[in-house]
C-alpha cells in the first residue's frame, strides 16, 4: 500500500505560506555537544574545556558549537571533533536532543549530544587548545549549562551499548588480553566486576578471536592475546 | 574533584554578548514528531494523517508540531499526543533528533522524534480528527518530509527495546497468554518466530507472572494466562 489518499476535505497550503504563519517559531538556535570519551590509566575520561561565559566562570563544559545554517547535525559533530582533536572519521553516535527552555543563558538553544570514543594514545590526536583537558568521568560533579545531565545520559547509553555491541573495542589496542578488556569494562561501569562472570559473559558474545599469542613484557603472569572478530568490518577505529 | 579551575588565560564574555555575535544562528525552528504505535488485528500500526502542505499532497505524515518558544521537548510531545488522541501520561521515549538541511520546505526545521505505544482499544482514546488513520507499519512505503526515515529509525529502536525491557506490554491487556505475547512480538519484528525459542527467551527475562488461570472463550486450546511482573511500578499503561 502506498501512503496516498484523496485529500479533498483538507484545506491545503504551501510551505512558504506556512512559514509566514509560523514566523515566531523561527528564533531558535541548535548546537551539537560532543561527549568525547577516552580511556587512560584504567580510567574513563571525557574531553572538556573551561567555559568562556561569565555565567559559567570556573566551570568546564563539553565541546560544542552552534550548527551552521547550511550544516546538518552529523557534519557539525564531525567538524567539532576534527577542530578539537585533529581526528577524522571517529566513531560517533547520537545520544539524544536536550531542549529545556532555560538550558542556555543566550536564549533558546536546543542541543543534540553525540558521544564518541577515542584512544587517548592515538598517533593523530592533537588537541586544538592547551585548555582542553581529559577529566575522569566519575570524578566530575558539575559542568556548565546542562552538560552534567548530557554527560550522565551519554554515559548511561555507553554502559548499555557496551554489553550490546563491541563498541568499547574502539578504546583498546588491536591485540589485548582479557585482563585489559575487563579493566576497560570496569572503568566504564565504574565498579569492579567478577572475573569469572565477566569472562563467561564476554565469551558468549562471540566477539573475540584467540590469537594463540601471549602477552610480552608484562609485570603479571602473561595472558593470552585476543583481537576483535570482524574488526575489518567494524567502523573506523582510533 | 569539582570541575572548577582558574581561567585567567581565557577571554570571558557574557551570554548576551555571545548572542549578538551568534545572531545569524537564531533562525531555526524545532518541531517534535510523535511516532504513535498501536497494535490491532495482529498488526503493528502507526497513527498518521494527510499532510496539509501542497509540497506533500496525497502523502501521509506523522503527527508533529513546532515546539513553542516557552515549551520544552517533552511537554511538546505530550501536548501533541493529548491533542491528537485525548490521552494523558502515555509511555513515550525520545528516539533522536533529525536535522538535514533540506528536510522541511518551510526553512530550517530540526525535529526530535518520540515514540509511544498505546492500546488502540483503550477506552479513553478519542482521535481529534476523522482524517487520522492507523496504518500498518510494514505496509508504508512513503511518507511526507523525512517521516519514513523517522518511522524506520523509531521502529528499529522499538524492536531493539522490545528484547531489553518489557516495553511492549503497554500494548497488551492486563492478562495475556503466551500465544498473544508471541503474536505481538511477531507483529513488531515483522516476521514469524519459532515458538520454542521465543518462549525460552521470554521466560529467561523474568518478566512474567503465571496467574494460574486459563484463557476462556477462545477458539483454540485455552492457554495459561500471565501478567507482567512489577506491573505496578511500570510506567503508566494505556
Amino acid at each position: 500500500m502506498n501512503a496516498e489518499l484523496k485529500t479533498q476535505t483538507l484545506p491545503m497550503k504551501t510551505a512558504a505560506a506556512e512559514k509566514k504563519i509560523h514566523k515566531d517559531y523561527f528564533h531558535a538556535a541548535v548546537s551539537v555537544d560532543c561527549v568525547i570519551f577516552g580511556y587512560e590509566d584504567r580510567k574513563l575520561k571525557v574531553l572538556v574545556m573551561p567555559s568562556d561565559l561569565e555565567e559559567f566562570k570556573n566551570l568546564f563544559s563539553l565541546l560544542g558549537d552552534l550548527v551552521g545554517p547550511h550544516e546538518d547535525l552529523q557534519s557539525a559533530s564531525q567538524r567539532i571533533l576534527k577542530e578539537r582533536t585533529g581526528l577524522d572519521g571517529v566513531y560517533m553516535e547520537q545520544v539524544q536532543a536536550f531542549g529545556d527552555t532555560d538550558r542556555h543563558p543566550s536564549g533558546r538553544v536546543f542541543t543534540v549530544a553525540y558521544y564518541s570514543l577515542l584512544n587517548i594514545k592515538h598517533d593523530g590526536l592533537q588537541l586544538s587548545n592547551p585548555l582542553l583537558k581529559w577529566m575522569p568521568v566519575y570524578e566530575i560533579k558539575q559542568l556548565a549549562f546542562d552538560h552534567k545531565l548530557i554527560l550522565d545520559t551519554s554515559l548511561a547509553k555507553l554502559r548499555h551499548m557496551s554489553m550490546e555491541t563491541p563498541v568499547l573495542f574502539h578504546l583498546l589496542p588491536e591485540k589485548f588480553s582479557l585482563r585489559e578488556l575487563q579493566e576497560l569494562y570496569e572503568a566504564i561501569q565504574g565498579q569492579e566486576l567478577d572475573r569469572r562472570n565477566f569472562r563467561k559473559k564476554i565469551s558468549n558474545k562471540g566477539w573475540l578471536v584467540d590469537l594463540k599469542e601471549m602477552e610480552k613484557d608484562v609485570s603479571h603472569r602473561p595472558g593470552k592475546l585476543y583481537r576483535l572478530q570482524f574488526a575489518e568490518t567494524f567502523p573506523q577505529k582510533h
